[in-house]
């Protein structure tokens, strides 16, 4: 912990209380006040300059069912900063601009033809569609760009080691995205499960609980877990790599060039695998054995049981080691949810130490496809919330 | 992140001032300054009021080997404030009081006779130590007592779900003991492991890394893990039980009831088991199985391999999920590091994530049998020195 100056304190309060409304998205004087621990007439003059800035507005009081006078509504304001997120995937390429509260003001999908999946022809890309989202929200509004690629990404210098599915490996993302932009923004990266992980956190399946681990299937299988509340990234922004941990020593190869990963023994392949398939498009393979199941197939419901029981095999470890309150499950096994439960829970029921066992549930993803995006935004607006030296890097008035 | 007041920031920054003081042992006002990014008279002023209450003085000046006039050296004042540490083994207990900075001032270690092992004769037994060791510090100066446990501990209230070793299951043991000390004394209790990663990470091998697993096996096997600077404790506390993650599903049966867990492949029976071999005395077995190790022993060497796989599987999985700097192995890992070695490496040059692989290093405990006692020491002084609010309850003036 570091020291700190007396005037410091309104930029940390202003920061708190900017946290406090963007996760709310609406919130009342009365329960800012309570939410921090300030008096009311200090958090009358912080929204106050928070609002002069352009950054909040208040709305019309409203009753509390508590005793007292109502209290006026804080919310974000529609044209007040934006962040833009991007989500890099094989076939396409994701942009939402946000707004504090975690508002979409707009959003984008676009397909990437075979040729423009080269790390150049994406930062090309990228660069335009990211200009043209900028120029769309109010100038000088944007502070920050949140990326998320499906991969292991450096998070000092969003360096992208590898990423499997777009084939990439060594990449300097972050410094090529950089150079390219018209407009400078801070660039925050980060690898997709792990922003799926701080999105079901913020807004979706897992609201509300602190320590929480995501796991979800989508070409491979990903992680991300939150501790008291932030986001784990490790030494370098590694962490959450749980697609490779071992659940089967002398399991299947895996494409990590290790044997027996949950990955390798859960994701689509191994399903695809179990049943004695291949396709070329995997993900309609996976949903005709999801619709196969659903119509009571012996045959899909034993592969997808089978796979539940290495998931199980694997979250076990996983509630073992940190305690969570929650697992979110995400991507196909989320939609699989229904045929892989009755085994994941056995294997949790067998393997997880009781105490922590009783006290986690498992639930399926609320947000979707859209996690990993919506991670992207909040990636971005999380080192504003967090520093409140950043604060003072905002536009000074109202835009 | 709560707002705060003005009268908030002065508390704030002698716990901030406090925490570098205890880590350090002594430190110059120059270097405090520098840590804590406080001008130099403000930090004069908080030495000064810590010093005041009697918890730190200031030695004479030293030189920095850089321009300016010499720092004075400040230091935890030997009288000042102290805390009680007590480690719950089978066969014994052990106690020490420690000061500010970790100084230990007096340590005991007393046989347990099979008879006094109960819960109840173990908290009798306890608060008569505890009684003795808060009578030899200066009276009042005693502040908080650390308990550590081989169990699974709730964080909350010290109530221990189970302890195989000492075949304890549901025991109250924070209220037990509350109720029996002779001076009332805020009680913090964590699990054996998760102290001795706290340990290492404060004053042993884990020093300077911020992100840290450390495992241990004794008569178990047994985790801790650091996350920036933080000990891993979960939604209540239980995390960190890496002895039962599964490395291998069809392996061998582990006494908490599942198969394959780390500690039933790698622990001292797991060894034992390796080479055919029972004892009524499972330790000096074990060390008997170093030695002839040591000696160049072809079959001891071959199954302390195989445990080195296993505990690489492990590790990997830890590898891959935190992407920590540094693992540090205790208790009997520690020891056998030498046999270890290369299987451990191999495991992780593996599977785990490259990146991550290049970034971390195995190292052997530096505090040993200590660990656990050191890391309750320190687990009583984190909450004062996490908690600017803790030092009001402190003794106002010089003891």
């Amino acid at each position: 912990m570091n020291g700190e100056n007396r005037d410091t304190v309104r930029r940390r309060n202003l920061t708190a209380l900017l946290g406090h409304i963007h996760r709310a998205g609406a919130i009342s004087r009365a329960d800012l006040t309570a939410l921090t621990g300030l008096n009311r007439s200090t958090v009358g003059g912080l929204v106050g300059e928070l609002a002069e800035r352009g950054l909040v507005e208040e709305g019309e009081a409203v009753g509390r069912g508590t005793p007292g006078r109502p209290s006026p509504l804080v919310r974000p304001r529609r044209d007040g900063i934006a962040v833009v997120a991007v989500e890099i995937e094989v076939a396409t390429i994701r942009l939402a601009t946000a707004g504090l509260g975690g508002h979409i003001h707009h959003r984008v999908q676009v397909d990437r033809a075979p040729d423009r999946r080269t790390p150049d022809a994406t930062v090309e890309d990228l660069a335009e569609l990211i200009g043209e989202a900028v120029q769309r929200i109010a100038p000088g509004a944007a502070v920050a760009l949140g990326v998320a690629v499906a991969g292991i990404v450096r998070q000092e210098d969003g360096f992208v080691h590898v990423a499997p599915n777009l084939q990439w490996r060594n990449v300097a993302l972050g410094e090529l995205l950089s150079a390219r932009l018209s407009r400078p923004l801070p660039i925050h990266m980060g690898n997709d499960a792990d922003l799926g992980a701080l999105a079901e956190h913020t807004r979706g399946a897992g609201a509300g609980a602190d320590n929480l681990i995501y796991v979800a299937s989508e070409v491979g299988v990903g992680g991300g877990i939150i501790i008291d509340g932030r986001l784990l990234r490790g030494a370098a922004g590694y962490a959450g790599e749980i697609g490779h941990i071992t659940v089967r020593p002398d399991g299947a190869p895996c494409r990590c060039g290790a044997r027996g990963c949950l990955e390798a023994e859960t994701g689509e392949w191994a399903l695809l695998r179990l049943l004695g398939r291949r396709a070329d498009n995997e993900r309609e393979a996976v949903e005709h054995v999801l619709r196969e199941a659903a119509q009571g197939s012996a045959e899909a419901l034993g592969a997808l049981a089978e796979i539940g029981r290495w998931l199980g095999t694997g979250l076990a470890d996983l509630v073992n080691i940190f305690n969570p309150e929650r697992i979110v499950l995400g991507g196909v096994f989320a939609r699989a949810f229904p045929y892989l439960a009755d085994a994941v829970l056995a294997e949790l029921d067998e393997h997880a130490q009781d105490p922590s066992r009783r006290l986690v549930t498992v639930v399926t993803s609320t947000l979707g496809d859209d996690a990993t995006l919506l991670g992207a935004v909040e990636l971005a607006f999380d080192a504003l919330l967090a520093d409140p030296q950043a604060l003072d890097a905002l536009p000074a008035g109202a835009p």
